[in-house]
């Protein structure tokens, strides 16, 4: 599509839309969870959005049928899955217009468009094939590594979305990894990180995957170049043992320096990668390539479901419009997602990286700056834990804001000793249901302290079990609702602009530790590093 | 002190305060941190506040020198310090006036005061002599376990406060932990935390350490059932191998049941138990009894601090007083935590649970329901990761809210190899000062997709490395601010009814997962449950 047709679907203004005034008009008296008779169990079973092994209940959000209504309506005047096709069709969606930017297409979904009724755009189907391409090499390798049965462990060395996506994702899976494949995740510059991944690792049976698109990241870079060394001291060559994932052409790409080179592109976003190489070649070692394949198929059943025109219908979109209510509407700055499941204990960290990268932003489309909220401030921890911890904030604090709960029929691998009667996967399937039900009625109390207001809005999203296809459409759900959300507020969620300014502030004050005399023309960064001077 | 005297000291109504309306009307024009003029290297220099091996630099604070005159002024006028007093002297701060409450001092401090100059209160006394015959209890087991040498690991079982202090306090110090001592928690109720936990775990050589003050927790009970059972399983006397930290006559104050059991008190809360014996058993274990001794005599340092009366010179009080400045009268929400070091990446979350369990409250000490806002959001992951994660929305997004940041001088364990000219630490700390630079001044730029507001407030709290010592400060800090915080407040921070709510419901939910026929008098609870059928 010629950019200024495909500009005429991102001009609109999210506060001027007909359904926005609707929608606000609705938000002076949003549904009133406490009253007994609107909570009902008719309510819980009908207000739910079911597919791809999932069911979302928002029973117990503060919206009506008049409510979802005026939602879909906001979905339908923004364009919002005619968006979702263009974008997993291959158009440059990541762009701003009127300004430079970086005028790339949004293809993470065509690395995993490998099943029943792909993309036909020619965009799509190129980046489909490249990626497949990819996924190929990976199986050779792995046969061969199998083969060779000479690696125990696999350091990923990369920050941010070559991090937190494939570290979530192998620890949502543990409960049934083979003892004899450990992988550990090193992203900080910090020193003692290095140290403590190097402290009781075999080296010999040890791979050592760096990730990074551009070749270049400060962190990796450097975290590389330590272990290196660690390796060349043990008198090991380090090409033999070391993969990259990068860019074709970065300084990176080099199969002299690195025993095989995976390859990213420049239409996945780094936060959007983990179903890329950067996922792809950890959760391939630690459990097998059929696992990570199966991981792709759930994540391609969202993508698909995505498609679908009715929030009714569409998981990634109903969630993305409950959150627009709760965030532009009912004015909630922050969301929190729990996951009932110990595994996903690190989940809330990359969905935090997916939405408030994606979505902190403060300029539309065309470059305006706006005026209404867009990405909330994302926080979570595990239940039952976190019930112990700020939940009681969520209960009876004084900033109200809803919550995202995911929990699971059944256990991973646990067997179900019954204890007092129940199961432990009881216990925690009954807190989970226990706390969306007392965030939403309350309770009224003489005493003041124990008194619950209520009306504090909660989804449950339910799946059967974590599995990588659960875990594949968990996460192709979250990604696929912070791009509804962007769309809907017309803003670019696919670039980190904001990130830039730190780097080069950081790059300055690391040039004058090199040489304190650059320090004179700095004095304030000069100045706070000789607050180092007292200890 | 009587409860008419002693109530006389919170009847203070936040907003109506003298110093509030003076607040009020410095936020119409806060401090502009964008003007290249006010950054200034002497700022940096001069806002700072010295103590116990910590330096709280404040120069990037929206704050100038009327702002803090004010902050001190709201800190006299509510009495902050002398309630700081008040409550390491073993008053009942613990309670709501006029209302059933739980009436009890808040002496955490009381567990740490075996260093020079001690409260002499009577109260303070006995909960010091108390506190102290565990610690000489736990030195003596100490010495016993370390005189058979015949355990390897620990497990600890308990939840909230139980967990997520020590375990962070353990995390901060892993680098230095002998490689023969490991510790293992375990909160949750989800039957795979427990498989995992028990999966590569040498039964024979693990002490089993169930904490919970009531001796009644229902995950940590039901956790350590399923421990026993598995003990016994291996033909092992599970007797032999647990020990409980429960309160005195609870249901596990029994020394049949348990090798040994330390005691917590009701004048110690879960969540500011690090430093009684849910922190101490852990630390003892992995990193020697001396360590653990450092690590209190480090908190004391701040409980002695946490007494002066400027807060140029406190650091806890200057803290809670930048974090009212920023929360009511500039109006924000949330506060990222950012400890630019890994192994505090679990202290986050520990934040996270003492201040929003602590202080999200809705109403005051009289009872009444208050209309200003009380604890923030917490959130937090380390630097430099969180760099490539979040950052993007504070730099940009559209809800503006501070940032704590947490830095040491040197690595823990970690050589110092440079890397271009510099070490990592140095790129760490480059870093760090980097983003405190970045937020506040902000950088203008005619592409908007490159521009940055700037007037991002942030602190940097800067150590010299992090020791058992300085963990110790670190934690101490971070309890008083929030203590001073709920003084000022006029709250009561020291219980957590809003947890209770949810417990009761949970309670009924497991009674139907247990018989089904009760599920005919719950409707709403009865169409959860059958939510599971469709899996």
């Amino acid at each position: 599509m010629d950019t200024q047709s495909l500009k005429e679907v991102f001009t609109h203004h999210f506060q001027n839309l007909r359904s926005s005034k609707r929608l606000e008009l609705l938000a002076r008296t949003p549904f009133d969870l406490t009253a007994e008779e609107h909570l009902t169990a008719e309510r819980i079973s009908s207000y739910a959005v079911n597919g791809c092994g999932l069911k979302l209940l928002y029973g117990t959000q503060r919206v009506d049928e008049a409510t979802i209504d005026a939602l879909e309506a906001l979905a339908a005047e923004t364009n919002a899955v005619k968006k979702m096709a263009f974008m997993q069709s291959g158009e440059i969606l990541n762009s701003i217009y009127g300004h430079s930017s970086e005028m790339r297409a949004v293809l993470h979904t065509a690395a995993r468009d490998f099943f029943a009724d792909p993309q036909t755009s020619a965009a799509a189907v190129e980046a489909k094939n490249l990626a497949f391409a990819e996924v190929e090499k990976l199986r050779h390798f792995m046969t061969d590594i199998n083969r060779e049965n000479k690696y125990s462990d696999m350091v990923i060395i990369g920050i941010g979305g070559s991090e937190l996506g494939p570290k979530a994702i192998y620890e949502a899976l543990l409960p049934e990894k083979a003892p004899d494949r450990n992988v550990h995740f090193l992203g900080n510059i910090d020193p003692d990180a290095a140290s403590i991944v190097l402290k009781d690792l075999n080296l010999k049976s040890t791979l050592v995957v760096v990730v990074s698109k551009t070749g270049t990241t400060l962190e990796t870079r450097t975290n590389e170049e330590i272990f290196r060394n660690s390796f060349n001291n043990a008198g090991l060559d380090s090409n033999k043992h070391f993969i990259a994932v990068t860019s074709a052409k970065s300084p990176m790409d080099d199969k002299e320096r690195y025993k095989e080179v995976f390859h990213m592109w420049d239409w996945i976003g780094g936060r959007y990668s983990s179903t890329g190489m950067p996922g792809a070649v950890p959760l391939a070692f630690a459990y097998g390539f059929e696992s990570f394949i199966d991981f792709l198929e759930g994540a391609n059943s969202i993508d698909k479901n995505a498609l679908k025109s009715s929030a009714r219908e569409n998981l990634p979109l109903m969630t993305a419009l409950l959150g627009i209510w709760n965030r532009n509407f009912l004015h909630m700055p922050v969301v929190a997602v729990i996951p009932y499941a110990q595994s996903l204990g690190r989940f809330p960290a990359h969905i935090q990286q997916l939405d408030m990268e994606s979505n902190g932003k403060q300029i539309d489309k065309l470059g305006n700056h706006i005026s209404f909220d867009t990405g909330p401030i994302i926080f979570g921890e595990p239940g039952t834990n976190a019930q112990h911890s700020f939940f009681q904030l969520i209960h009876q604090g004084t900033t109200t804001f809803p919550t995202e709960f995911i929990a699971f029929k059944s256990p991973q691998t646990a067997e179900s000793h019954k204890i007092n009667g129940t199961t432990s996967q009881e216990k925690l399937l009954a807190n989970v249901f226990a706390q969306a039900l007392a965030l939403a009625r309350g309770e009224k109390n003489e005493n003041p302290n124990k008194n619950f207001p209520g009306n504090r809005p909660s989804s449950i999203l339910l799946g059967a079990e974590i599995t990588p296809y659960a875990i594949g459409a968990l996460l192709a759900l979250y990604e696929h609702k912070i791009a509804f959300q962007g769309f809907i507020w017309n803003i670019n969620s696919f670039d980190q602009m904001g990130v830039e300014l730190g780097k080069k502030l950081a790059n300055r004050i690391i040039d004058i530790f090199k040489d304190p005399k650059l320090g004179a023309d700095y004095a304030v960064e000069n100045a706070l590093i000789h607050q180092l001077d007292s200890f």
